[in-house]
């Protein structure tokens, strides 16, 4: 089985990479961004039967860090 | 408008992200883990109207190295 997992930083929480491709953006001429923010995304190829539990615990312990960031799993 | 942008290395171009993250889940005791990869999601938050071949645009000239990497684009 594949699980997708999404880490996004949390609402508040500056994110320097997103201001840097919104300033490049709007350098290249590219009008009206409102707000860019980036994050990770992780595909794991996982053997059948691992639970979305697994996977959260991957993600509490490993993954992402939960007190910046918020992540949200995606069972392919 | 939002667009959501995912930014993937190719098959076959080495990630080294994530092997580091499959050796560290194995190292922390999770088993069965045969893959992993990495990659970029990168939320862009559009004036209205914003075409998708606009987004496509500017993932091919800043978001994605499209030599390495193909994209994804979302329309949220």
């Amino acid at each position: 089985m594949k699980a997708r997992v999404h880490v996004m930083l949390k609402d508040g929480v500056l994110d320097p990479q997103g201001e840097a491709v919104r300033h490049a953006l709007g350098a290249m001429g590219f009008d009206g961004i409102e707000g860019v923010r980036q994050g990770k995304v992780i595909e794991l190829d996982l053997a059948d039967g691992t639970s979305e539990d697994r996977v959260a615990e991957m993600c509490e312990r490993l993954l992402a860090n939960t007190v910046i960031e918020s992540y949200r799993i995606e069972v392919l």
